[in-house]
């Protein structure tokens, strides 16, 4: 970043601007630098990183104060992070926060996360990017106790940066005392139960996702479903490339070559 | 598989049921066994693995024949595995395949993929996992050079299955002949030049999202991107696990513990 400027940070998250964790984040990262959020118009948790190709994207300026400029964006938490960068943005941001998600994205909920999917896409823009999500779902959870995390965590990565394709997934139970705070890896289970099922007034059905997660961790993995049910605000530092390296010998087989 | 069962192949994808792709993986799967395809009722594009949380899911039943039976969906290529699965299946699928896309889904386009959303969601529910891409976008595109490759990843999975966890990327170039298939990396590069501005009729400005890729690839990286400019098929071994396990050294520092 510029020597003679402050930290420039872009927020968003999926569950709109409106959250109370985006507006818990932003007043934490003022301290830190220029605010700017760009954040959905309204909910939109299990997003992942959806972008929209089939209809237009549009903006609006919320709120206009020194330090913090608040859009709202009427696509997914993609395309507002697409759209802060491009479009909204003074500058290149030094860093993408995203959250403080109403909900955890620990274990394979990374793949569902829009939170994470904020996180990945500033991750793919190559700007240190973090997400936070909180286990509680309520809307009016008191997220205090976290700030210390945050600020630690915000605090190490605007002074060292992190590598090219690795971003940081950080997620807080919900208590009101935390144990501290550990690396963790991504915890490993599956969802179950995943449909509500109902009889609209006029006779059909249709189903509510819903769901019932199982973890198959083992007790003593050092993941964040375990370390969060230990008490502990966990790190995933989480990377982009995707590629499962240790199949190619094994799928050698597979190649046609001349 | 139960040894007296055909085996069951459970197909999604993220441009609509109705898409000429996903047609023909139908048809060229029938031949293995017996096929359920669960695809959304409209374009999905760029869902990536989006999940519907605000709104129910619907499904309607459009084909039913000897061997194949297609259903809409309401919701995101994510649901209709989830939908797919746990109502729609009359048994565990041997095997979820996603595509064949129109349009290619190598690089850092995994991310946004609504066919790998398909794929990654079937690897979830531990059910070996195929999602096939094709570069052209064209909705008459003629995949007939594509079929022979799709048997033999299809023939290789349904004979030795997949580890838990890693699913398959199989890639196709917009060409008549192949040279042949590749296991591939998963490209590096950027997107950018991503909003195409419009001005209302209203006056109001708005954006469509386009965009230009650079790769970062070196010339003689393995990479999906650079195998298939190079006229192959490629196949990128995917996994879920996205722990960047290298940076838990580098980030003991965050730890807080007693």
């Amino acid at each position: 970043m510029e020597a003679n400027k402050r930290p420039l940070i872009l927020i968003s998250n999926d569950d709109g601007y409106s959250a109370k964790g985006i507006n818990f984040l932003a007043e934490t990262a003022r301290q830190f630098g220029d605010v700017i959020v760009v954040a959905p118009d309204g909910p939109r948790s299990g997003a992942s990183l959806a972008v929209t190709f089939h209809q237009p994207v549009t903006w609006k300026l919320i709120k206009e104060e020194p330090g913090l400029t608040v859009y709202s964006c009427s696509g997914t938490p993609g395309d507002s992070v697409k759209l802060g960068m491009a479009r909204l943005c003074p500058r290149r941001p030094d860093l993408v926060l995203a959250g403080i998600n109403h909900g955890d994205n620990s274990a394979v909920n990374v793949h569902y996360s829009g939170t994470m999917g904020v996180v990945i896409e500033g991750c793919l823009k190559e700007i240190p990017s973090i997400g936070f999500s909180h286990f509680s779902h309520g809307w009016e959870t008191d997220f205090t106790p976290m700030r210390p995390y945050i600020i630690k965590v915000m605090e190490y990565v605007l002074k060292n940066g992190l590598p090219k394709g690795v971003c940081l997934n950080v997620n807080a139970p919900d208590i009101t005392e935390y144990k501290g705070m550990r690396i963790a890896t991504m915890g490993k289970g599956i969802w179950g139960k995943e449909w509500d099922e109902r009889i609209s007034p006029r006779g059909w059905t249709y189903c509510w996702l819903v769901g019932q997660f199982s973890s198959s961790d083992q007790p003593d993995d050092p993941s964040d479903w375990n370390l969060m049910r230990q008490g502990y605000v966990t790190i995933t530092p989480t990377k982009v490339d995707v590629t499962a390296y240790e199949m190619f010998e094994r799928l050698k087989e597979l190649e046609v070559t001349d």
